[in-house]
């Protein structure tokens, strides 16, 4: 018993920011027989994620003759795992394809209620949200009343922590990059206040425009946190890292997540003022998601009883169609994407 | 009753590396006479503090009519402070002069025993110590095997750092910029291994010269720390901080004690790869010793116990009189010293 899998891969390593031309849909047979003692499970992929961070892979991965892997969300079709059966939802790390196996039922955890539409469970319920709450509450310890810092904040993870700030009684401010992203935060996701990093700025020289943008930003945030930012959750690094620091107080914590800007260009680097480090007493904490798998059961019930109150919402933006991939991943680059980007891989 | 009280000071403020020839001595009349009810402290100066960090405030800072403010030791003169008399050695922020008035005895701490020299007070039992013990043990949280490099080994702070890592059974590598200073950390200070910064760099160009230090100090860490750095405890900033994170294992924790290398160059900063610092959960804490302070007595007890059993030393770097300030303080910025520096200002 087998299909025809269809999957997205990339043509061959990618230096800089992704093109659609890198990427190509490749087809592959694919048993749908589990082999009996390798406790594999064979998934029926719904929705995968897109994310940044995929890029870092592709960087040094060449051509490659299986999908790029991703988080997602599926519905088992075969099983040999005693703890996944047929027909099971389920969540972990997937492929960029339309049936993954899951080798020994690695990392699948199964989507017990189907309470909330089963793409949270790759989101708000998933790893995004165990990355914001995490970074949030694990990472920058935050105090009621703490002026909160966001970038990329109507990112899959950003809005998130807007969200979760604003819920613990901090004081947040976003940023964004185009007008009606700022209006989304402000009005619809309750973020205190929002600029768009890309007011003003429109300058040839790079040099010029990165220390320009630096000053833009830190002017930006002193008229947003005219008593300064106690905690940054920092998204996308470079010289917004730079400026969030210069506009810090005194025992500032920085939850380092991503650093979009040098996903794309390797030669760009923060270089906040070690200075101001130092005198301040900031901490700057690179973390990831897997470091907090102790804290999902608490995450996950916080955040659906928030969900249940329409006390947070999901900010979804979901493509239709495995051919939407590349698309999609290149998107995210420009900030094309609002919110969570998924892609629906089939309806069930 | 009133004396000359001879002190130094700053001509201008500062910008870059300090010469000689921007400070100088000047005298004023000083009564010994303090007022009652002000709690003011009046001290003879034994020994004043020579560190980086006074040049920050003299960038800021123009023209003085007093005294550069110095950690020291001394001896009280005149008390109005119920916790201070006659004759009481005492260690406190004085000034680079021969006699300071503490306002209200403000921070003053008086030194219940002459089991070791007075000057002992002013470096491995004072401030320098408690930086070294707080960076290390409270901010590092170091384990027993731990990996550690320490720049600026033979510094003030930094050779305290090591040999607390060593007792506490660490692997110690040390950088210096000398040969006879790598050999002291070796031969002497019982640091596993050491090398010297400025081996094999001689460019003209600053550009050139600040890309190949980074990749022969990374190649230099990399020969030492074969298995990786756990605590990098940093004391120049710059070009080494970003070798040292690129050489870092997972969790690794960067204390950032100083930033030697912006203190002459503003225009200089670390620009650490921030991909790394979250792939690998890096965290780079900036603290100051004042914040340590809780730790004081526990600090002192364990160093002094120590120091009576010989498993430390201390390492200093004693000038005589208070016209050596300006000598001693710009030798710092090109390493003359080996260890504490200190001015003796007077016998007794």
């Amino acid at each position: 018993m087998g299909v025809t899998n269809k999957y997205v891969t990339i043509k061959h390593n990618i230096d800089g920011a992704p093109a659609e031309s890198d990427f190509e849909l490749r087809t592959a047979d694919l048993s749908l027989v589990v082999v009996h003692g390798s406790k594999d499970v064979i998934v029926k992929n719904l929705y995968v994620s897109i994310d940044p961070y995929q890029l870092n892979r592709m960087k040094k991965q060449s051509a490659s003759q299986t999908a790029i892997d991703a988080y997602g969300v599926g519905r088992v079709l075969e099983s040999d795992h005693p703890e996944f059966a047929t027909d099971d939802y389920v969540v972990g790390l997937l492929g960029w394809e339309e049936y993954s196996i899951v080798k020994g039922g690695n990392m699948l955890r199964k989507i017990g209620s189907t309470e909330f539409p089963l793409s949270f469970h790759a989101g708000i319920l998933g790893l995004s949200g165990l990355t914001a709450y995490g970074g949030f509450f694990n990472v920058s310890k935050p105090k009621k009343g703490e002026k909160v810092f966001v970038s990329a904040a109507t990112g899959s993870v950003g809005n998130l922590v807007g969200q979760f700030a604003k819920l613990h009684g901090c004081y947040v401010v976003g940023c964004a990059g185009s007008r009606a992203k700022v209006e989304l935060l402000k009005d619809q996701l309750g973020f205190d206040d929002a600029f768009n990093y890309k007011d003003e700025i429109d300058l040839k020289s790079a040099l010029m425009r990165v220390r320009l943008c630096q000053l833009i930003w830190s002017l930006n945030m002193n008229r947003h946190f005219p008593d300064g930012i106690d905690i940054y959750f920092d998204n996308v690094g470079g010289e917004m890292l730079e400026a969030a620091v210069a506009n810090m107080n005194i025992f500032g914590r920085v939850a380092l997540c991503g650093v979009i800007s040098e996903y794309t260009d390797t030669g760009r680097r923060a270089a906040p003022d070690m200075l101001d480090v130092v005198y301040k007493r900031i901490s700057i904490n690179g973390f990831l998601a897997a470091d907090h798998m102790h804290s999902f059961s608490d995450f996950t019930s916080i955040t659906s009883d928030h969900l249940r109150h329409k006390r947070m919402r999901a900010l979804e933006d979901i493509s239709q169609g495995l051919a939407s991939v590349p698309g999609a991943f290149v998107g995210i680059f420009r900030g094309d994407n609002v919110g969570k980007k998924l892609v629906q891989v089939a309806q069930i």
